[in-house]
């Protein structure tokens, strides 16, 4: 656990029947006893739970006295005598229940802070709770139950709907969010796209960007990311999309569901991608590109073509797997002859 | 259009005629009719103004029930017989001004929003917006007709000129802006560069940075982008340059006009960039170099030495593209080579 | 010096030997006079300082106007005869304490805008200076000394050392600072990290992040980073460790003292660096790895492996420095030969 449990919040006792139905897993001779928390199984103690993903943590899992471990079952018997082992499909999903039972996320609470500059057109749902220094433009609509941190903006006309969680610092502009949209601390939505057009005698002159953002339920957009609005129909994030930090996203990018851009990332405007792509971290695709479904783009690539459903792709420009890996062998062996040629020229 | 005109402000009609002169364009016949809007080549409808900048849209070109289309000269017969085409040397540029024509802007308002903070020995120019909870410092001198967005703060001694648009939270320090200059959200401009001195006993010492940044006319900063100021000089990007977003430019560089800077983009201090200059996405230039007017950096590459001017660079390091395209192709054809000897050793 | 004086403040006067005695150098033949600024050395006038780094910069060394420059030892003869030589162990150090006598930085002056939102249950130290729109939430432990910039939230229970300077628009949150931190604008700071488990029918849960983040003592954080907190446990940076602007640091990353991480470098969760690493622009560390203590990591290198201490690595993936220069020494010949094939079969 974190040295410094002052963050936590109030210390719960919770028994093993509720952790074990938490968990939705499974254990031998349940005799009722208590935890007070979770910790990782290198630290934990006997009134804490702790998880074991997978067999490359199974040497802390011999190791730990974490009192309850949250195991997948073929290693069950791995864990120690002094430890209740409770059999799940996924050991890090059953412990992210566990943990949010211990350490709830406090529920928005319908405070309005007097400091908050509120548009009388616009609409608050009920519950929603709104921090210090907001401003909220007119004919904004707000969901029922959402969290709007201090100093974050919401436009003039948004529309986020219920248990939206908008951290501080935030821009929302131009845009429609659905429910259960969560914006970290300092993302940009709804800004002016990059585009302009070049006068004959070179000026730049802006084309307006007269479009929209559209972000899908549960989307989740990393702490000073941005995601610009359509140049003239909509930037679209579909459900369940998540970015980390300082990611990029374009104007007339269209995702679809639970896509993920990992940090640093950058998609050009334009360009579309499936469902379930995972773009690794630093990674970039150019403008105008089709992405299909569960394609996986490694850190640091560089796309610069349409791929297909389910491809892998590493390197800059990026190139399927295989190939990548060929070429480095290539080279590889190419450096061994070139020392031996070397070795032999010198002697 | 964008599925949600909420975001566009009331409809405007427009007619022919004032369409045609916005574009700058010429069309046969002049049968004045009204348009309300304008949209992408496959929205649009007949009341609506759409334009095709080259051939590579010329399918859609021909199948558009737009009412009205700028095109160029070349591409006018391709535009359906329902549609009135307006030919025009840059159907982009004519798109963009049509474009706001229908939606302009809002002027500045020139109100100042109660809740701001402004120092007694600021000066605000006639007609600038301030909105809520801006701060703006001593000594501060902001031009006419400029907007500055909420939670922006502009610091002790800070120059902006006529027309500036400074969107929400944007920091302002130790910089001196031009006419016109645009800074979008979450911009950092003036704070202290990257730079310091190790101690013998190994400790960083901060060297002062007591330069400052100069934004030439018509400069425009993208969403959390940063320029650093000078260490003892000026850190200055010349007239009509722009940064998208997420880009960082260290202390001490000097660019000249019209510099394009695409999203997340790094140039390190002290590099000075001639006009011109276009660096893709995610691209670096290390501290210290030359790069010369007009050279053209791909997405991704990394600059590590002076360019002369005109070159089209590409890679990491960064070489002129032929060279880059020489190696790409050696590398292939071992790749070859290398599949059809272990086919020959394995038989 | 900057073309503007306007950042600098009033002009100050100090004499020679209180700026050798800054300098910690020595001169021949001490005969009292004045100075008045510290500037370049293609700028610098008699009344002024400059110094010389190094021969790279002796041309301009020879042709100053300085009035006295700061130079190693083995440099003071290239000095010109009108200005006054202080040699120096590291010139870039000492001219960075006489700059600083020169531009003191202003102390934190105790005061607290009456605009700030500070819970009653918040603790401030003495002489911390609190600007427009901060806002403190209960239980947050602030050092004596501090300065907290317009527009920063500074989270619940978190806790501040002695002489921090929070510059504007920062969040901090879940996070323990040291004496002295430094975070420029816009900083992000205790915020979640990126991890959630996927169930079985695809959508993405997010895993609790219980943890937080420690800063040591002197750690400066740049414009726009962020710095995730321990899912479980702490991210920590070690004492005098420095992130540039736009930098990325993932969960449970831990870092030892003096590390250097330039702009727009991203850290990926849980790995680990030891004391005074050094990450070029835009270089990124994948997750769970072990770097050494000293190693250096190239401007864009990708490191997907552990790097043992004092390694200097290029590229991506990254590799030692000498196996790079042979790769691409292997290619180039590759190209020259490819260039004679191509020339004989054209003849």
């Amino acid at each position: 656990m974190s040295d410094d449990r002052r963050f936590l919040g109030p210390a719960r006792s919770l028994t093993l029947s509720a952790i074990i139905a938490a968990a939705g897993g499974a254990a031998a001779a349940v005799e009722e006893r208590s935890f007070r928390g979770v910790a990782p199984l290198a630290l934990a103690g006997p009134e804490e739970v702790s998880f074991c993903e997978s067999r490359a943590y199974e040497a802390a899992l011999r190791e730990t006295r974490a009192g309850l471990v949250l195991v997948a079952a073929e290693l069950a018997s791995a864990v120690p005598a002094g430890s209740i082992a409770v059999s799940c499909r996924s050991p890090a999903l059953a412990f992210g229940k566990v943990a949010a039972l211990f350490h709830p996320r406090p529920a928005p609470d319908g405070s309005i802070h007097p400091s908050a500059v509120i548009h009388p057109e616009a609409r608050i749902g009920e519950g929603t709770e709104i921090g210090p220094f907001v401003v909220i433009e007119a004919g904004a609509e707000i969901g029922r139950g959402c969290r709007i941190g201090a100093f974050s903006l919401i436009g003039r006309a948004v529309v986020l709907g219920d248990r939206c969680v908008i951290h501080s610092h935030c821009t929302v502009t131009h845009a429609v969010l659905g429910q259960g949209v969560v914006l970290h601390a300092g993302a940009r939505i709804g800004q002016e796209g990059f585009g302009f057009a070049t006068t004959e005698d070179g000026r730049f002159v802006t084309a307006p960007q007269l479009g929209s953002v559209r972000l899908g339920d549960g989307v989740e957009i990393g702490a000073n990311s941005c995601v610009d609005r359509g140049s003239l129909g909509e930037t679209v994030l579909g459900p369940g999309t998540r970015l980390d930090n300082l990611v990029q996203v374009g104007h007339n990018v269209r995702t679809g569901r639970n896509c993920v851009l990992v940090a640093q990332v950058g998609v050009s405007g334009s360009s579309t991608l499936g469902d379930f792509v995972m773009a690794g971290g630093q990674s970039g695709i150019a403008g105008h590109l089709k992405i299909g479904s569960k394609v996986r783009i490694g850190a640091q690539a560089g796309v610069m073509h349409d791929q297909p459903p389910g491809i892998e792709v590493l390197g800059s420009p990026a190139a399927p797997k295989k190939e990548v890996m060929r070429s480095m062998l290539v080279l590889k062996r190419l450096g061994m002859e070139s020392r031996v040629v070397s070795k032999k020229n010198s002697e």
